[in-house]
Protein backbone atom coordinates (compact mmCIF):
# COMPACT_ATOMS: atom_id res chain seq x y z
CA UNK A 1 0.00 0.00 0.00
CA UNK A 2 1.64 3.47 -0.77
CA UNK A 3 -1.31 5.61 0.27
CA UNK A 4 -1.08 5.77 4.12
CA UNK A 5 -2.69 7.56 7.25
CA UNK A 6 -0.68 10.59 9.23
CA UNK A 7 -0.29 9.65 12.26
CA UNK A 8 -1.10 12.38 15.07
CA UNK A 9 2.12 12.90 17.13
CA UNK A 10 2.49 10.90 20.53
CA UNK A 11 4.83 12.12 23.28
CA UNK A 12 8.16 11.02 22.99
CA UNK A 13 10.74 10.78 25.44
CA UNK A 14 12.20 14.02 25.51
CA UNK A 15 10.34 16.83 27.60
CA UNK A 16 7.38 18.72 25.70
CA UNK A 17 7.87 17.18 22.71
CA UNK A 18 5.32 14.83 20.54
CA UNK A 19 6.73 12.56 17.47
CA UNK A 20 5.19 10.60 14.95
CA UNK A 21 7.19 9.04 11.71
CA UNK A 22 4.90 9.97 8.31
CA UNK A 23 7.43 8.14 6.17
CA UNK A 24 11.13 6.47 6.78
CA UNK A 25 12.61 2.79 6.20
CA UNK A 26 9.50 1.25 8.02
CA UNK A 27 7.49 2.10 4.99
CA UNK A 28 10.03 0.80 2.70
CA UNK A 29 12.04 4.22 2.01
CA UNK A 30 15.58 4.10 1.81
CA UNK A 31 16.98 7.64 0.99
CA UNK A 32 13.86 9.75 2.92
CA UNK A 33 12.66 10.44 6.50
CA UNK A 34 9.77 12.18 7.62
CA UNK A 35 8.53 13.59 11.05
CA UNK A 36 5.95 15.63 12.09
CA UNK A 37 6.53 16.95 15.91
CA UNK A 38 5.06 19.13 18.56
CA UNK A 39 6.48 21.21 20.97
CA UNK A 40 5.22 22.15 24.11
CA UNK A 41 6.23 26.51 25.34
CA UNK A 42 9.95 26.77 26.40
CA UNK A 43 10.49 22.95 24.93
CA UNK A 44 13.88 21.94 22.78
CA UNK A 45 15.70 19.81 21.31
CA UNK A 46 19.23 18.97 22.79
CA UNK A 47 21.92 20.37 20.76
CA UNK A 48 22.53 17.68 18.19
CA UNK A 49 23.46 17.34 13.97
CA UNK A 50 22.89 15.17 11.57
CA UNK A 51 24.94 13.54 9.12
CA UNK A 52 21.99 13.99 6.44
CA UNK A 53 20.12 17.70 5.02
CA UNK A 54 17.75 18.21 6.93
CA UNK A 55 14.33 20.89 6.39
CA UNK A 56 12.03 21.53 8.93
CA UNK A 57 8.50 23.16 7.81
CA UNK A 58 6.97 25.51 10.49
CA UNK A 59 3.30 24.96 10.91
CA UNK A 60 2.25 26.51 13.43
CA UNK A 61 4.12 29.18 16.57
CA UNK A 62 7.19 30.44 16.71
CA UNK A 63 10.70 29.31 17.70
CA UNK A 64 14.60 29.96 17.92
CA UNK A 65 17.39 28.08 16.07
CA UNK A 66 20.21 28.04 17.08
CA UNK A 67 23.11 26.40 13.98
CA UNK A 68 26.11 26.90 14.05
CA UNK A 69 26.89 29.60 17.01
CA UNK A 70 24.19 31.64 15.49
CA UNK A 71 20.40 32.40 16.62
CA UNK A 72 17.50 33.27 14.14
CA UNK A 73 14.14 33.57 14.44
CA UNK A 74 10.99 32.15 12.84
CA UNK A 75 7.36 31.18 12.86
CA UNK A 76 4.37 29.88 10.98
CA UNK A 77 5.11 29.52 7.33
CA UNK A 78 8.69 29.74 6.99
CA UNK A 79 11.26 27.44 6.04
CA UNK A 80 15.01 25.79 7.80
CA UNK A 81 17.65 24.65 5.94
CA UNK A 82 19.52 22.72 8.16
CA UNK A 83 22.59 21.40 5.91
CA UNK A 84 24.28 18.41 7.01
CA UNK A 85 26.32 18.25 9.74
CA UNK A 86 25.09 21.49 11.13
CA UNK A 87 25.30 22.26 15.07
CA UNK A 88 21.57 22.54 15.68
CA UNK A 89 19.22 23.51 18.78
CA UNK A 90 15.50 24.42 18.31
CA UNK A 91 12.95 25.61 20.85
CA UNK A 92 9.55 26.66 21.29
CA UNK A 93 9.81 30.78 22.28
CA UNK A 94 5.97 30.76 21.75
CA UNK A 95 3.08 30.29 24.37
CA UNK A 96 1.48 27.95 22.11
CA UNK A 97 2.23 24.61 20.76
CA UNK A 98 4.89 24.72 18.04
CA UNK A 99 4.04 22.26 14.73
CA UNK A 100 6.66 21.20 12.54
CA UNK A 101 6.87 18.78 9.69
CA UNK A 102 10.80 17.45 9.69
CA UNK A 103 12.17 15.74 6.10
CA UNK A 104 15.73 14.18 6.56
CA UNK A 105 18.09 12.82 2.99
CA UNK A 106 18.44 9.71 5.13
CA UNK A 107 16.20 6.79 7.06
CA UNK A 108 17.29 5.57 9.62
CA UNK A 109 18.81 9.40 10.97
CA UNK A 110 21.81 9.13 12.20
CA UNK A 111 21.66 11.86 15.21
CA UNK A 112 25.16 13.06 17.42
CA UNK A 113 25.79 15.16 20.14
CA UNK A 114 27.82 18.43 19.71
CA UNK A 115 30.74 15.90 21.38
CA UNK A 116 30.27 13.91 18.41
CA UNK A 117 28.59 10.80 20.66
CA UNK A 118 25.51 8.91 18.81
CA UNK A 119 22.90 10.48 20.29
CA UNK A 120 19.95 7.06 20.48
CA UNK A 121 16.47 8.72 19.35
CA UNK A 122 13.56 8.07 21.07
CA UNK A 123 11.46 6.87 18.17
CA UNK A 124 12.02 4.73 14.71
CA UNK A 125 13.11 6.95 12.27
CA UNK B 1 20.36 32.34 6.34
CA UNK B 2 18.89 29.68 7.29
CA UNK B 3 15.00 30.77 8.03
CA UNK B 4 13.73 31.45 4.61
CA UNK B 5 9.66 32.11 3.36
CA UNK B 6 7.58 29.64 1.42
CA UNK B 7 6.86 31.12 -1.95
CA UNK B 8 2.72 30.58 -3.36
CA UNK B 9 3.21 27.93 -6.42
CA UNK B 10 2.85 29.73 -9.58
CA UNK B 11 1.57 28.40 -12.87
CA UNK B 12 4.37 25.91 -14.34
CA UNK B 13 4.50 24.41 -18.11
CA UNK B 14 2.76 21.59 -17.51
CA UNK B 15 -1.18 22.15 -17.38
CA UNK B 16 -2.90 22.82 -14.78
CA UNK B 17 0.41 22.67 -12.38
CA UNK B 18 1.30 25.36 -10.38
CA UNK B 19 4.97 25.30 -8.45
CA UNK B 20 7.12 26.16 -6.08
CA UNK B 21 10.35 24.72 -5.23
CA UNK B 22 11.02 25.48 -1.30
CA UNK B 23 14.19 24.05 -0.67
CA UNK B 24 16.84 22.32 -2.72
CA UNK B 25 20.17 22.86 -4.44
CA UNK B 26 19.62 26.86 -4.43
CA UNK B 27 19.12 26.61 -0.88
CA UNK B 28 22.63 25.03 -0.27
CA UNK B 29 21.11 21.11 0.35
CA UNK B 30 22.72 18.34 -1.34
CA UNK B 31 20.28 16.09 -0.85
CA UNK B 32 16.64 16.64 -0.42
CA UNK B 33 14.33 18.59 -2.56
CA UNK B 34 10.68 19.96 -1.00
CA UNK B 35 7.77 21.04 -3.69
CA UNK B 36 5.11 22.92 -2.69
CA UNK B 37 2.47 21.96 -5.62
CA UNK B 38 -1.06 22.85 -6.69
CA UNK B 39 -3.10 20.50 -9.36
CA UNK B 40 -6.33 22.04 -10.86
CA UNK B 41 -9.49 19.07 -11.79
CA UNK B 42 -8.62 16.91 -14.57
CA UNK B 43 -5.09 17.62 -14.36
CA UNK B 44 -2.48 15.54 -14.05
CA UNK B 45 1.60 14.75 -14.13
CA UNK B 46 2.89 13.14 -17.21
CA UNK B 47 3.95 9.33 -16.39
CA UNK B 48 7.15 9.33 -15.19
CA UNK B 49 9.68 7.88 -12.33
CA UNK B 50 12.52 9.11 -10.52
CA UNK B 51 15.60 7.77 -9.25
CA UNK B 52 15.63 8.62 -5.76
CA UNK B 53 12.64 8.25 -3.12
CA UNK B 54 9.67 10.74 -2.78
CA UNK B 55 7.04 11.34 -0.96
CA UNK B 56 4.16 12.85 -1.07
CA UNK B 57 1.77 14.79 1.71
CA UNK B 58 -1.67 15.38 0.21
CA UNK B 59 -3.01 18.69 2.26
CA UNK B 60 -6.41 19.30 0.54
CA UNK B 61 -8.44 18.03 -2.30
CA UNK B 62 -7.96 14.41 -3.66
CA UNK B 63 -6.46 12.58 -6.19
CA UNK B 64 -5.64 9.11 -8.46
CA UNK B 65 -1.87 7.49 -7.85
CA UNK B 66 -1.02 5.37 -10.95
CA UNK B 67 2.08 3.48 -9.15
CA UNK B 68 3.59 0.52 -11.36
CA UNK B 69 0.23 -0.66 -12.97
CA UNK B 70 -1.55 -0.25 -9.95
CA UNK B 71 -3.99 2.43 -8.84
CA UNK B 72 -4.56 3.98 -5.37
CA UNK B 73 -7.05 6.62 -4.16
CA UNK B 74 -5.97 9.30 -1.74
CA UNK B 75 -6.78 12.62 -0.03
CA UNK B 76 -6.47 15.07 2.36
CA UNK B 77 -4.41 14.49 4.88
CA UNK B 78 -2.84 10.92 3.38
CA UNK B 79 1.10 10.61 2.36
CA UNK B 80 2.27 8.77 -0.66
CA UNK B 81 5.05 6.49 -0.50
CA UNK B 82 6.74 6.43 -3.68
CA UNK B 83 10.26 4.55 -3.55
CA UNK B 84 12.64 5.38 -6.02
CA UNK B 85 12.13 3.99 -10.09
CA UNK B 86 8.42 3.72 -9.02
CA UNK B 87 6.02 4.41 -12.53
CA UNK B 88 4.43 7.14 -11.45
CA UNK B 89 1.23 9.35 -12.85
CA UNK B 90 -0.82 11.30 -10.01
CA UNK B 91 -3.95 13.28 -11.08
CA UNK B 92 -6.62 15.29 -9.32
CA UNK B 93 -9.52 13.38 -9.66
CA UNK B 94 -11.79 15.82 -7.19
CA UNK B 95 -13.79 18.79 -7.88
CA UNK B 96 -11.42 21.41 -6.40
CA UNK B 97 -7.55 22.12 -6.50
CA UNK B 98 -4.86 19.38 -5.06
CA UNK B 99 -2.53 20.71 -2.55
CA UNK B 100 0.16 18.95 -1.76
CA UNK B 101 3.81 18.71 -0.55
CA UNK B 102 6.63 16.74 -2.29
CA UNK B 103 9.88 15.53 -0.93
CA UNK B 104 12.72 13.96 -2.27
CA UNK B 105 15.87 12.51 -1.20
CA UNK B 106 17.48 14.04 -3.95
CA UNK B 107 18.86 17.80 -5.47
CA UNK B 108 18.54 18.26 -8.07
CA UNK B 109 15.69 16.04 -9.09
CA UNK B 110 16.21 13.84 -11.90
CA UNK B 111 12.82 12.81 -13.91
CA UNK B 112 12.33 10.06 -16.52
CA UNK B 113 10.21 9.25 -19.00
CA UNK B 114 8.21 5.53 -19.29
CA UNK B 115 11.11 4.29 -22.28
CA UNK B 116 13.80 5.90 -20.01
CA UNK B 117 14.46 9.64 -21.58
CA UNK B 118 15.17 12.13 -19.13
CA UNK B 119 11.89 14.39 -18.65
CA UNK B 120 13.18 17.92 -18.32
CA UNK B 121 11.48 19.77 -15.61
CA UNK B 122 9.95 23.25 -15.86
CA UNK B 123 11.59 24.40 -12.84
CA UNK B 124 14.59 24.40 -10.80
CA UNK B 125 14.20 20.83 -8.18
Amino acid sequence: MNVIAQAIPTPADIPGVAHATWAGQAQGLKQLSVWRQSMQPGAATPAHSHDCDEVVLCLAGQGELHIDGRVQHFGANQTLILPRNSQLQISNTGALPMETLGVFGATPVNTFLPDGEVLPLPWSS
